[in-house]
């Protein structure tokens, strides 16, 4: 492809509109182009990419055994309430208006619709098991969506959807998949690590995220430094047992004035105690009870772990009026003591003496306090709090957790039998009973794994591209189109480098050779070509690598076979990690 | 592919819900299932010729040297707003609901969004021509969707769009797709003809509509049977001067009683007058405001020519208060004569006479009527009927026009500057002036012509697919599954076809060969590979042609090189034809 004949509108300048390095270099490369608050168009470049990108994913899940479909966008909201996911996935929901107001919905995701057909269509345990995907556009109203492909209104999604007839057949089907999404980042060049998840507004029994590593990423995990574990940071669990050393401190409960301090840190500095002395005391709302949590003041309550130990589906943090009534004081000095309320705590408060914690009293707070001896109430102690950097793992004896930034571009759920309980996806069994199907669930964010490459492939000059996902392998730069020779050597080279099946841009724009190098850079193609008329003199052309610079000289007579070679090489090195 | 691993529900009862054979047989082979009105699912073995039919199309999009991209699905409103579609397409245009309310439309076209984006990053006549397609989903709210996937409310489509600099430039980008549609269409194996349809909603200067030729098609076509003028019902033209008639009948206009005879039949039943002698009146409001059209009793009023040659952007019937108050008569008795309003008729009154027409009084005629001596009124004339079987063609001298029923797959506009003035797409040209970009459209129904090749293709036992689109060129019938030769014959059958490159699928389900031989009727695949102990005791493999029934004994290390060259000869007909 010429690049006079292609729309390719490189930027010099970083878009205002762009925050991170991703998405201003897709920007800037001519990759993408804005319509809307997350609407993106793909110009041909980009989507030469895109589809390079979901080819991997089609291969993998060929090979393992997946079977495509396609199924619409629009689907009724009536098998959104079978569910009960109309109502919570409300948030994210597009609602159309249709002319027979009917209702319907911009899919999200195909659980629903896919559950349905298998139920209408699967009846015999000889049609099990089986795993069915597409790649194919998908919609959420994002409260924010930014970071260009990365939080977006439409975007591209595989989903793959298991239906097994038991649960050992549900684990193969879920491993089959983890080990498919292991393959496709690795063949894209990225590398994802497999994190413990919460499962979420999607259900089921657990699940795991594929997080590419990125300073940019807007999800926390938390990795032991010694052994294989990781999470995500809501799910991730410490060392149990471990935490805060509390002092000998028998003395007995005593209050003291604290007037107008409330916060953790308020409190802290006017005793003069250190935060982790702190018991913090928190009124929620769990499925519209009031209910307290209780953990270390330099701590953070993990509302999603709270949620899972009160199975409570729905979890809010109490307003000043509920806080009131149920400590009998202005917020910022509630204490478990004397609550008639539940009390949760956090396990690293087991044993906790010689504490400090509100007295439910207006400018006071409770010294020498001991969660056995004072609280008054049953309290009932599980994991509350986020684990952080410096905390025991959890599966090792002496590993050391710590905190990264990643970037989910994969998820993969034991579903159990939600969806196909909830929609009648039955079966008979060889002995003639009817049972319900166990499912797993398995997505792969495409237009955000595409922008994923770009976000651990770049340097200062622009994109890095792996050859697997590439636009196109390499760039020809004719360096003078003023010199017969110079073009006549350069369209050569591209016949050749097309004839030996390459994917080849050509650079044919009568422009200095600085402003061509600078694109060829910026664009980041693997390898770039350059045909001068210097070098054709020495009787050689030049092909440069753009992930190391390296150059190396080849007469043009040799050209596709040396770059066939390379780009081999560099293939067997991504297929060879998968 | 093995059937007992493929998701491939065949039915035995036509369902229901299917009017048309291709639609009932889509269902009936498993292709497709029905999610809600208008919305269906895409099942394996469907997606599978679905993607064949897309990949002919992108090859030859390819080779016309039009560029890929990829558009949101969710647009802004806004630009609609712009070119005053949000208005003219508000039948038809999904509106959603975001959080922000901002006003989303799901896209049923894409021209707004390219012509926008070629108005930002095209500047220069460097840049021209340029010819951008899109294979993708897009979204119509159908006053009634039927027909399976011939009219969908989510379907894909493949559109392009040309821009240039000038009116040759602009000829030559509609000549280019205007070819690559025929050789698509012959390349999937669907005879489609263009014709010449109106613009509507489109707009621009003219058109050619590809249809499919079927007794099912929804759209009227009108061709020549000498010549080649074709056009669609709505746009056809017949030869000019030629017509009713009259007779040579100088009476003086008359009045006569015609008490409750309101229409043509009652009219011309009443006083024993041919419908052909009548002259039917019919007011119609244009932009609001009325007129008069005329046009012979047996021949009926094209609305589309009505506001073409009013120039009107709106034209509809006027209710019985404006008849009445524009006639001075109930509804059912207008005439020409003495109307007050502008008065338009079929070119074929040209030299009415000794003509019945209402007398703008209650249940009275008018006889003797003739047009030029009594209409009082200045009468324009133009082409205000549609063209119907046995008129004279508008373009050769000796032909005869004759009806068809077609089903449009494609639609090429010719748009000149609508889009590019509405959202300035300009260009500087050579001399440095600014211009606007000449722009052309061009659409096929991807879903729909996969349809329609069923509709073109099937015979009492199912569907015969051209090899081109099969979902796979070959099936493999293993005729008893509990024979071990038997079953071992068909996988090397199976294992030596794959090994060639061919797509093949094996029916391996422990069924009856009656009930497999009549689900490879019913699925249509375009060679069956029966493997059977008796024709393996003779040392041979049985081939059978779904088109023609014809059957070809081949040793079984000779199957794969037989069939290749079978299906390299049926893919080379479709080819040469192209």
């Amino acid at each position: 492809m010429r690049w006079s004949q292609q729309l390719l509108p490189t930027l010099r300048e970083t878009p205002l509109e762009a925050e991170i390095p991703s998405h201003q270099l897709a920007l800037r490369a001519g990759l993408i182009r804005r319509l809307g608050a997350g609407l993106y168009i793909f110009l041909p470049v980009g989507l030469r990419a895109l589809r390079k990108v979901e080819r991997i994913i089609r291969e993998e899940m060929d090979r393992a055994g997946a079977i495509e479909v396609l199924m619409p966008a629009l689907q009724p909201a009536e098998i959104w309430e079978r569910t009960g996911r109309l109502e919570s996935l409300k948030d994210v929901m597009f609602h159309v208006g249709d002319r027979q107001e009917r209702g319907l919905v911009l899919g999200p995701t195909h659980e629903e619709v896919i559950t349905d057909l298998v139920a209408r269509e699967i009846n015999s345990w000889r049609q099990l098991p089986r795993t069915f995907y597409q790649i194919q556009t998908k919609f959420r109203d994002e409260i924010r969506p930014r970071f260009g492909l990365m939080r977006a209104k439409e975007f591209i999604m595989k989903d793959a959807y298991s239906f097994d007839a038991d649960a050992d057949g549900a684990d193969a089907s879920y491993r089959a998949m983890y080990e498919a999404y292991e393959r496709i980042f690795r063949r894209c060049g990225v590398r994802a690590k497999a994190v413990e998840a919460d499962t979420g507004a999607m259900g089921g029994k657990s699940s795991h995220e594929f997080m590419v590593l990125a300073d940019s990423g807007e999800d926390g995990i938390v990795e032991c430094g010694s052994c294989a574990y990781a999470a995500n940071r809501e799910r991730a669990e410490a060392r149990a047992g471990e935490g805060a050393v509390w002092p000998d401190d028998a003395a007995p409960l005593e209050t003291v004035p604290t007037p107008g301090a409330r916060t953790i840190e308020e409190v802290s500095k006017f005793l003069g105690v250190a935060p982790g002395r702190l018991v913090k005391t928190l009124i929620y709302l769990a499925d519209g009870r009031p209910v307290a949590a209780l953990v270390p003041g330099d701590r953070e309550l993990n509302e999603i772990k709270l949620r899972n130990a009160l199975g409570a589906r729905s979890l809010q943090l109490a307003d000043d009026a509920v806080i009131e009534r149920v400590t009998g004081a202005p917020v910022g000095f509630a204490g478990p003591r004397g609550l008639t309320i539940p009390v949760w705590a956090d396990h690293r408060l087991k044993g906790c003496r010689g504490a400090v914690t509100g007295a439910n009293r207006a400018d006071t707070h409770a010294i020498h306090f001991d969660l056995d001896r004072d609280a008054g109430v049953e309290v009932a102690f599980a994991d509350l709090s986020f684990a952080r950097e410096g905390d025991g793992c959890p599966r090792c004896a002496g590993g050391t957790l710590r905190e990264k930034r990643g970037i989910e571009v994969g998820h993969v759920f034991r579903l159990g039998t939600k969806y196909s309980e909830a929609l009648h996806a039955e079966y008979l069994d060889e002995a003639g009973q009817r049972k319900t199907v166990i499912m797993g669930c398995y997505g792969i964010g495409v237009t955000r794994t595409l922008q994923a490459v770009i976000e651990q492939h770049y340097d200062a000059n622009g994109i890095v591209w792996p050859v697997s996902v590439a636009p196109y392998a390499a760039e020809v730069v004719a360096i003078n189109m003023q010199s017969p020779a110079c073009v006549a050597a350069a369209e050569a080279a591209v016949a050749a480098l097309e004839a030996a099946g390459i994917d080849v841009l050509y650079d044919d724009r009568d422009a200095r050779p600085g402003v061509k190098f600078n694109d060829a850079d910026l664009l980041g193609l693997p390898y770039r070509v350059s045909v001068g008329d210097r070098s054709l003199a020495r009787g050689v052309l030049e092909i440069k690598r753009r992930a190391d610079g390296r150059v190396v000289e080849t007469p043009p007579a040799e050209l596709a076979a040396t770059l066939t070679e390379m780009i081999r090489n560099e293939e067997a090195r991504l297929a060879d990690d998968a």
